[in-house]
């Protein structure tokens, strides 16, 4: 008899929550918390440019407790093609209309797609079956893989290609997040004390890591902060 | 206005095929080129025990002139569970009916979603819309992310979760080898003048590179050689 694979299995409040350290990623991980999970945060070391994005994710676990903060390298910087991995210009005060309508310069081909591949490799291995992903569809940024027909269709073939998901363990992947505003995101996460002076979203930060102010992420953030009728931490170390 | 993501649009003869350097990617190859299609070859430093795959890849890569040979680095050892990065034993001497029922040690999770997520990103950079991937349903040695059914829905996703596929550039992921026995891929590829020397099966060489023999992977090669009446140059450099 051929030994099988054993994966450890945990209690199914086990979450795989990716974490980017940014204020979605962040408020998914504080709503995963409140429903009781156990969390697992996966970071991808992939080529971005800005390596505060990962100190940024290493604050948040730390921040969390998490029982494992997994960083994943991936070297996406080979694929090339986006302003975050390669050396293009980060567009700037660009309007929400443009933001929503045209899919960016700022897209890293497949990434959602190669992310959560990962984070379903890595939830299969624990013998997690849920993995939380903070994607959102109104402030989306015109990104494709952020939709939720993308992630019902990821879900289904995760189904299909896995041995948890064939032997009829399968996956669920949450997406809270997914039809909130900005501002109710943080208000919610205001709600779950999270602490956004940890947090990082800028995708062009200035040499000394405070965000640039002008580039999608910056403006959204911006918005959702005045939508919630909140200051954010990281205006006021820009600005004390 | 903001600047958009320009991909570099290739001819639709520009083919991504996932090469590990084994037999049935190598004959994937071939069958890619003889279908006029020009090639990029993409492989995957992931932290497999044996190095001596990639070289494999390395050589096919250069006998075929591919166009690029990327190498993509990513680190599966550190989601684990598997006899392919981890350190548990290979199974040795399985019959054919114990690869096909049950999903064996070397089972990977979620590595062809991974691995074709990759194939994806970098298809979506180059402007390419064909993938070629040598999964096999018959020999599939108990894999779930080698059935037609995974394929499809990964399909379905690929082209809901990309800007070509949103803009109505869809992908195509082919499988020419999906209900081929291993006899037949042999013959196919011999037919279009494969040198199989070039190419690597084995799970658990010995130092020196030569196949164990015994290991899934090394009797299905055996069985797919006899079934083709052919002789299998590497059982030739083993028993001079």
């Amino acid at each position: 008899m051929a030994p099988e694979l054993e994966a450890t299995p945990k209690t199914d409040a086990a979450a795989v929550v990716l974490l980017s350290g940014g204020l979605d990623s962040t408020t998914t991980l504080a709503m995963a918390r409140a429903d009781g999970y156990e969390l697992f945060a996966i970071s991808f070391n992939y080529g971005q440019r800005h390596l505060v994005e990962l100190e940024a994710a290493r604050r948040v676990a730390a921040a969390f407790r998490v029982r494992e903060h997994l960083i994943v390298d991936v070297d996406l910087r080979k694929i090339g093609a986006s302003a975050l991995t390669a050396d293009l210009d980060v567009p700037k005060g660009r309007s929400l209309e443009e933001m929503t309508h045209h899919i960016p310069v700022t897209y890293v081909p497949a990434r959602n797609t190669v992310f959560l591949a990962l984070a379903l490799a890595w939830a299969e291995a624990l013998g997690a079956r849920h993995i939380f992903i903070g994607v959102n569809a109104l402030d989306y940024s015109g990104y494709p893989d952020c939709r939720p027909e993308f992630i019902q269709a990821f879900t289904h073939m995760a189904n299909l290609g896995t041995k948890a998901g064939v032997e009829g363990r399968p996956f669920h992947i949450h997406t809270p997040l997914v039809s909130m505003t900005k501002g109710e995101i943080i208000r919610t996460g205001l709600h779950l004390g999270v602490d956004y002076s940890l947090t990082h979203s800028c995708y062009d930060p200035q040499p000394d890591g405070r965000p640039c102010g002008a580039c999608d992420s910056c403006l959204l953030r911006r918005k959702g902060f005045q939508e919630a009728g909140a200051i954010d931490p990281l205006e006021q170390i820009a600005d004390p």
